[in-house]
């Protein structure tokens, strides 16, 4: 690193954007990590030295060009709110903020070509009024950024109807920039695009995607409360089997997780366990109907237009959730878990009773191969390494899949595993291994061996 | 019957339109039960003796207090594509024919208000502008109406997205005008729509619904053609779990069905299996994988455009199918299975290999409790009665639910048990017991014992 010419590497930026004050680039640097207290420990100290903020694929490869000659590494960023160091730079180099890559270049109805930059929730913005939005998002809708949701999410808000991203078709089609002496643009179609997808930024940057929508149903928001946390458990499962009825959104919170929520303490009876769930506006009739027959209470309704203002529920599952307990008790982290299978809640329940208060319950129910199938983002009262592991170890001998957020390398993740093929892909955009280094285990440990 | 005064009858019907000529009367008399060789016998001979067309709600409540005064029977028709005999007046009096009550009489996102006569294509053509389309049809969709879809069909097209019919969501509300002495008209909401929906007519008249509208995709038109009969299905299954993709219709056909289509000679080789396929547009291209990976050919392909002209390939699947084979081959009847849990198609395959030629199987796979599971509308060569009932219960004895389309009978059919709470409801609306007798198994036992 100390070889590296800067000055000649930012004389080569030429006209494009770059930040160097250390505030900011410190700022630029982080993620949310430290939702977790492994991730806190290990990635405090690491650091750009400079943010590049390019504003076309053109200036993406002069930048990248630059990189490559000075040998200098290079992290891709979205909005920075992962939760897994996706973004951190390992080894320094610099940081490449894509937030200025931010137009939705067109859409059709179904589809749209977009920039990696653009937020979520401006991708909506765009083609909603044409009655399209986009198939699934995290929690961080507001503020992620689709090419950060692509490189490090796997779902979200959605996903109880259309999968997973790496479900084919909710990923169509991704224009990439290789770390070479001659930086080349690859677009990768259909299966090709889990190349790309879901690795950090490891295997190319992506320079533009095209996306599935979905049709924009007018979306309700409703809370439905339970004095039992397993017939909460099983109505969502319930409404998740419900082929007639049109869900965005199924999350289940066992009691006290809605304590946690400040917002809604004037809503949700102390003690109870409750739903947060989106479903279309003409479904809450046949809804209202399902509840009834779980021996569920409505505690909670808002049609689309009133969802519009004020407190948004989504801004209360997925990984807000933990957002909002460690507002309140800093000692809480999370686990994520998926249950497969598990369409009788036998091994939910048998957590949920197993960890008592330890490690609280918060399923998010999704598709997965066809099926409604619970996951989970427990909330756990953190107390030492060694009992975190002892828990996701307990948990993976039940038949629990762990998608361990408290590492930051890709593999470990387990989101997806690194595979010979995307070795060998890597090998042939990012032969300096120049991209993200640090966070693929394959290509260390190939190194490791060489 | 002899006793009453037709002439009273007629001039109670004041300025409303009935058709005594025989030639329309015996016409309006039948439905498409001539599929099946036992109903042929049955009902050959059964005919109204008047066919009333009521153009409103207040002519459907003049027609049936003049029916009451009477002791007519009365049976309601919508466009008489079943095949169940479920419109055959078995016991003489009127048909009441709802083709002239044929509006929308309004639709908004999601949801429309129709009469029951109109037919399902007439109103896809009036919200699909919209952007909405109703969410299943029969493979009739061209020439059924909603009332007669809702009083004895069970799903269709669309159902491998929606599920069917009686799916909570799937039907909103009804209207229905009793049959007392002084007709009253209720209104049916949520979970009590199903004292009426699929009840052929015996529980009550319906004269408005309120049904939910599925986003209206640009559907495009697939055939794909496989070497093997169980990788056909298996790519079915497949396609019907592959959450990412947007899919309307999902049809197997084992060889030599194909062969009984003659639009499609030219397109798809002899001795393959095949699947019929209607996805939206955008999902064409991991649709394409999809294929690759089960070593399928696609040998026809329509966008949304092409297929609104000429050949419809829905209009090969479902009952459809059978129609094509019986022009070809008047001895083949069909029988409707349900092979539940069978995602793995163990039973199917067993089915398949037991039989052979004589039952050639055709898979509609649709969602049964959240996944997609197979149906079977199979193709039989006739025998006999008695090796019809073998072949029933073979199915049966190896768990294999069927939906006997040979029987006229309400709860025989199996699509759905009459039980108390029906019976009752029955008690309430049609206390003379004039609607469509001899068709509700519990009604005529419940005088068989009192």
């Amino acid at each position: 690193m100390s070889s590296i010419d800067w000055l000649a590497f930012s004389r080569a930026l030429d006209k494009i954007q770059f930040i160097e004050k250390p505030k900011q680039v410190k700022r630029l640097s982080q993620d949310y990590y430290h939702f977790s207290p492994i991730l806190q420990d290990l990635l405090a100290d690491k650091q750009a030295k400079m943010i590049v903020q390019p504003k076309s694929e053109a200036e993406v490869i002069t930048v990248v060009a630059a990189c490559v000659q000075q040998n200098i590494p290079l992290t891709v960023r979205g909005a920075g709110t992962g939760n897994y160091g996706q973004c951190i730079p390992l080894e320094g180099g610099i940081v490449l903020d894509m937030s200025l890559m931010n137009k939705v270049d067109w859409f059709a109805p179904g589809v749209a070509s977009v920039q990696p930059g653009v937020k979520l929730v401006d991708i909506d913005r765009v083609t909603r009024p044409s009655g399209w939005e986009i198939r699934m998002a995290p929690s961080t809708y507001r503020t992620a950024t689709i090419g950060g949701f692509i490189g490090g999410g796997s779902g979200g808000i959605g996903s109880v109807t259309y999968g997973q991203l790496r479900d084919r078709g909710n990923l169509r089609a991704v224009r990439v920039v290789t770390m070479e002496d001659q930086p080349q643009v690859l677009e990768l179609r259909g299966d090709e695009v889990y190349q790309v997808a879901h690795a950090y930024g490891t295997n190319g940057i992506i320079t533009e995607l095209e996306i599935p929508l979905a049709p924009a149903y007018a979306w309700a928001e409703v809370i439905v409360t339970f004095d039992d946390f397993m017939q909460a458990a099983r109505f969502g499962q319930a409404l998740g089997d419900a082929d007639g009825l049109i869900k965005k959104l199924v999350t289940v919170f066992a009691d006290p997780i809605p304590s946690y929520f400040a917002a809604f303490q004037d809503v949700i009876p102390s003690q109870s366990h409750c739903a947060f769930l989106m479903v279309s506006e003409e479904s809450i009739a046949p809804l209202q109907e399902l509840v009834r027959e779980f021996q569920g209470s409505i505690v909670y309704e808002k049609s689309a237009e009133e969802a519009s203002r004020g407190v948004a529920i989504y801004e209360y599952t997925w990984n807000h959730t933990t957002l909002h307990a460690r507002a309140i008790d800093p000692n809480i982290t999370y686990l994520q878990t998926l249950f497969p299978g598990d369409h009788d809640l036998n091994l939910v329940e048998h957590m949920y009773r197993h960890f008592g208060d330890e490690v609280m319950m918060h399923l998010e129910f999704m598709r997965v191969g066809g099926r409604a199938t619970p996951a989970a983002l427990q909330l756990l009262r953190y107390s030492t390494p060694e009992r975190l592991q002892a828990i996701i170890q307990y948990h993976e001998s039940q038949g629990a899949i762990i998608f361990n957020p408290h590492t930051y390398l890709l593999e470990d993740g387990g989101m997806k595993q690194v595979d010979v093929a995307q070795l060998r892909f890597k090998e042939k955009v990012d032969p300096y291994g120049l991209m993200n280094p640090g966070k693929m285990r394959a290509w260390q440990e190939r190194w490791a061996e060489g």
